[in-house]
């Protein structure tokens, strides 16, 4: 980990600016983040964030970070995963949006690389042992598949999804709400370990900072942004899983959940947003895959053209699918015919841009990138 | 029952044709019941119906009719359902189509009256507990909301949802596919008798025909076309009540399915049909309502207009909502924004044609019919 001033200045910013706190991307936007911290810093502001600064030594908060085996990874660094750029212009979910300002990463493995394709499996902590079989079933399926499995170390289902992940021989990771100097839950703490040995943990949060509730639900949206899907498994209607949910669609990832019994509480919420058509149902893992698209194996060279359509999720292929080769088509249009709503139309068109695929026209109108314009046909495999 | 020679001759011809045999409709519509059986009966025509009509002496099926105290229905009684009339103009399913030429029917109520509002529960003879249990439930649900619950007479999911239906005091029809002379199956004879006690029992082959495998399948589309909705509970993947919803689909009437768990095999095709976009979930009786609209309770008395919205099934209010007041869509457009297939559109744009809702323009686009030309907004209930 190189000590420069663009990562103390992020380490001294996520110890002062609350995870998800939509202000602060734009401001590092606008002047970079060794203006904004040196600002805080000086003890001139008078806002929350300066009197925060006043009490922080990034100089402590560095070497715990190198004493506890951590690192910090921010924007500028080749493991930082591009998915976190769909919370940038994704809308608010409960106040909050934006990527995380930098990362504490545990475990050899470089970030982007394990979630380079990877699926969230989320779901309630008080799970039912159904549940339990299905996330663990799925997760070593989608191992098996080439797939990480990332969750957020809870107990219940995201404990079966790890598990599951670990028993058949693959890598997972585990996105938590505190500080990665002490396991939470503590009965985790060689869950985490093991975790770590193969795949990484990673927190938004500083050592020594404490899980809150709304940490809890800003750290879901990283679980949605740095997964290509999300899979449900099992929810009660009041439940911090559904948070999860929000999150992937608002990123315009696909969600994905399993039914189960009418009579069973911890199915509601996966049976409501299926109904709704915010989720799509998934027995298995071949489910969970066709979602996902032919996404071929790990590494695995084609053509140029075909590699990146591969990139694509089920979401932003769909959309892709429906912009037309020459003129334009208004965005609303394009949601209607893609069968998504308009906010993740358009985070998913900005997506398709920031990939190639899509463009604006000189009308405000949407239509296929120029350095991929032919459509994707039958016979596109 | 009258005794006149359209109901004669359609006895007749209900003798000679199978059901759901695509050409008598038109046969019929062109030249008239009683020219084309007078034809078929003079032993002028050569083919598998004339040869058929030989061996019949409708006098005989008549006083057998009287005899087991059954009657005829023709499409000129009161009592025939106009539901049916939407077999005519679907799409062939397993070639077959067509409302059927005349119905045997046992049960004092009139035919028309009882499936007013009515709900098909269908599914698996061999289904589970779980779904004998979901079946009861949501027939004992519809029938506390004004609701007659339709289904086939066999074992299985049938057979509970015509007992949940009863035992919550309600009225049920089956639509069986032999004869009413006897039941099939034999088992089920007494369940019969109290269905026909406040409800009816449905054939459309003559005393004394047997079920066959072809029948079961006819059968089912006019289960599916007598109902406002069709609720599958519990199917296997090569399941006959998947049949009943390919009729339900090209009718345009919603297909609610029910979810269970991913292990069981009996939930495959209800998954299945979720999870393509062909069946809405739903867990209870509430959600069936919601799929139906809000229809008030029976007898309820209203605005016309209201009324009339009251009327359509979520496909019809579906593709009503897109149409527009001026102007005109063509009918791709119209399915594309409803959401719903283009065979589904043109036969629910035809049925919503019948009922003043919707007309062709000069260009042969659709729009709103001049009668009912509101669009219907937030504030229309």
């Amino acid at each position: 980990m190189q000590r420069e001033g663009e990562r103390l200045a992020r380490m001294g910013l996520a110890c002062v600016v609350e995870p998800g706190d939509p202000r602060v991307g734009p401001l590092v936007g606008e002047f970079g983040a060794e203006e904004v911290w040196a600002s805080l810093a000086s003890g001139s502001g008078r806002g929350v964030w300066a009197r925060r600064a006043g009490l922080v030594d990034v100089d402590v908060v560095w070497r715990r970070t190198v004493e506890l085996g951590l690192r910090f990874v921010v924007p500028s660094d080749g493991e930082w995963p591009v998915g976190l750029g769909s919370l940038d212009v994704c809308e608010l979910v409960q106040e909050s949006r934006g990527a995380p300002v930098g990362l504490w990463v545990r475990g050899e493995a470089a970030l982007a690389d394990v979630v380079g394709r990877s699926v969230a499996i989320v779901g309630a902590r008080a799970c039912t042992s159904y549940g339990e079989h299905v996330a663990a079933d799925l997760a070593g399926g989608l191992v098996a598949r080439g797939c990480v499995v990332v969750s957020g170390g809870a107990f219940g289902i995201d404990a079966a999804a790890h598990r599951g992940a670990l028993a058949a021989g693959g890598v997972s990771v585990a996105v938590v709400a505190g500080g990665l100097d002490e396991a939470y839950p503590r009965a985790h703490a060689e869950l985490f370990d093991v975790i770590a040995g193969a795949g990484v943990v990673v927190s938004e949060v500083a050592p020594g900072e404490r899980p809150t509730r709304r940490r809890f639900l800003t750290r879901n949206r990283l679980i949605a942004a740095l997964t290509q899907a999300t899979v449900l498994v099992e929810a009660a209607w009041r439940s911090g899983a559904r948070n999860t949910v929000s999150w992937a669609s608002a990123c315009g990832r696909p969600v994905l959940a399993v039914p189960g019994s009418v009579h069973s509480a911890t199915s509601v919420t996966p049976h409501r947003l299926i109904r709704d058509g915010e989720a799509v149902l998934v027995t298995g893992v071949e489910e969970v895959c066709e979602v996902l698209g032919p996404l071929g194996p790990v590494g695995s060279v084609g053509p140029l053209r075909e590699r990146l359509l591969d990139q694509l999720t089920g979401v932003q292929a769909a959309v892709r699918e429906v912009l037309p080769a020459r003129g334009g088509r208004d965005a609303g249009e394009v949601a209607v015919r893609a069968g998504v709503s308009l906010p993740v139309c358009l985070t998913t068109l900005e997506e398709l841009a920031l990939l190639g695929h899509a463009e604006v026209t000189d009308r405000g109108e949407w239509r296929l990138g120029r350095v991929h314009d032919k459509p994707v046909g039958a016979g596109d495999g």
